[in-house]
């Protein structure tokens, strides 16, 4: 770092992504992307009409994409906030909502981003603990008296709570806001979206990136309460008041109108996510129940950062944290059928070579 | 507000953008944008193949574009950092650089942002009162034993300092980084670019917005030491760290690659910079030297509010703050010359009906 540096973050562990290699192509099950492109009517959006006004800033207010988004999900455009990927809107609910006086919660397993935006701000976190098999158990955070995150589904480990668990939280919880992050509720969870009406400490957080197949156009938004949506928007106001681009805003719109399409490839994914368990089932593998776009699984010949080392080097990429209480796992990504089979293939002969080694 | 707002924010004024209907088609002389469509390059760049690669996430280290920079502006890639727009880019700066044991000066009027993240960060800002005639003094900031933020050419008023000005506001504050936020250099002002090389405390940030006609692409960019970067970095990677969208990188590299077509253009900006004022010189007008694609001006008979109150009437959009130091005057964005045509026709309209008034 820099003598400049203000002395706050001189111990500050910014996030790892995963990685993007840039050197060779990759089977790339590391970072949750959707392995379908965007709908026809996205290449349709991003017209040469639409490219020719770049010149011009995009709309502040988003207001046309919002009006989409209230559209489908039945709130009013003052519920709808829109975010430069769902990790801003993160950072905006960390820095507007949390403090020394207002601390946070979030699970022990979890997003590795929410430790590093309490570390930025220099709040008092609370790690909740998951109970055994990593499950997430809502009586945890009933009553607790803090700022609460929660991913629904959780990730690494794809394991989802029900809509009626997150009301109990909020409900318990009323002078502090529940975060919801539902990045990965589009694979067969269930969204709590509509309690957003309800419970006005409620905020509920998506993503563009995985179900939607734009993780290259960064979008994220919110539902809650107009007051919340109001907060966020004057840390956006007072950070970077145009965050989103011109041609995502058209994207996005034309996202929407193309659910089915969405809707049929997360139909595919969870095909391929029972069909990846299975397998991986036959050859020993322990793997968590999910409802996520990824499976959390473990080899009991092969220990995690292994596994994560002999794919790699087979043209397979997934994600494995050195975390002592997720060491021994890894985060498969779902990918199509036939990626999904290059994985099983390489893992089938990076387990026999261990056999092998071992005998 | 809503009662979960963090108590440290109840007082943030948040920035104002220069509007931005949807209602209906205005001339735009209101927020800076170029009135040139983007290169035709970028239009190749945006192509299907790349649309359909939006299910990817961009490449979080925007290697191919700081690559494309370094080599345009003769630096090393470690010396580029890339933002989403330089909003983003001077939000990172006062986050990361500014607190109350550093704090932060920049002149009394310029860019509205800059007090509102002072504001947003509590930091003690000194607002250094700009000379006769909206002239900036870089004596004013020698020595000044602060960090220092400048924006040359300076907004809303155009007028420029030059590059050796800057050395010697750099070299004077050694234990403080100096910022230069060269937003409107690509219109007749001297870039202390190069300068970077020199002072390792020197940071210069410059946008893809106006100059190269991408304000709704959303890109910024600074240049400076690697160890400047590197904390920048931290940031980003702490808040946001996939903050450049795909096609936004695709379209920046089709821009460099176009530099003759965007020099052009602001050749053109520049006649009609003269253009401009001299015909408001001949009704009277008082017109600051400007450096950028706009100026600034007040009219004797017809005070600011209301000039820009008339043009928005007649369909013609400018820039006006209540400040009391400026109120007289409109900042008005140079566009195309048929756009100027309609700007000064609207204006000797005005200035008409105001000396029939008076009489």
């Amino acid at each position: 770092m820099s003598r400049f540096l203000s002395a706050r973050f001189q111990a500050l562990e910014a996030y790892v992504p995963g990685e993007q290699p840039q050197d060779m192509q990759y089977i790339k099950l590391n970072t949750n992307e959707s392995p379908f492109p965007p709908a026809p009517a996205v290449r349709e959006a991003l017209n040469a009409a639409e490219i020719d006004r770049l010149n011009l800033y995009p709309d502040p207010e988003g207001r046309a994409l919002r009006e989409k988004l209230a559209d489908f999900y039945g709130v009013g455009v003052e519920n709808v906030f829109l975010a430069n990927g769902s990790d801003e809107l993160l950072n905006f609910f960390f820095m507007a909502f949390c403090d020394r006086d207002r601390p946070v919660a979030y699970p022990a397993v979890s997003y590795g981003f929410y430790p590093v935006y309490a570390s930025l701000y220099g709040l008092p976190a609370r790690e909740v603990p998951l109970r055994e098999g990593f499950r997430l158990e809502p009586a945890d955070y009933c009553g607790i008296g803090k700022n609460v995150v929660i991913a629904n589904p959780n990730a690494p480990t794809g394991r989802a709570i029900g809509a009626a668990d997150i009301a109990r939280i909020a409900e318990s919880n009323p002078d502090h806001v529940v975060l919801i992050d539902e990045a990965y509720i589009d694979f067969g969870g269930e969204s709590c979206l509509p309690l957003t009406k309800k419970y006005e400490n409620l905020l509920v957080c998506q993503t563009f990136s995985k179900f939607r197949s734009l993780a290259g156009g960064r979008l994220g938004f919110a539902v809650g309460s107009p007051a919340l949506i109001r907060d966020l928007d004057r840390i956006r106001y007072s950070t970077n008041s145009y965050n989103i681009n011109r041609l995502t805003m058209a994207a996005a719109i034309a996202t929407i109108d193309s659910h089915g399409y969405y809707a049929a490839n997360s139909r595919l994914i969870q095909e391929n996510r029972a069909y990846t368990a299975a397998a991986l089932d036959a050859l020993g593998f322990e793997t968590l129940p999910s409802l996520a776009n990824f499976i959390f699984t473990r080899c009991p010949q092969v220990e995690g950062r292994r596994l994560y080392r002999e794919l790699k080097a087979r043209g397979v990429l997934v994600r494995h944290w050195d975390k002592a209480e997720i060491a021994d796992w890894c985060r498969v990504t779902i990918g199509s059928r036939g990626q999904m089979d290059v994985f099983l293939e390489k893992v089938r002969e990076i387990v026999k070579e261990a056999a092998h080694a071992d005998s």
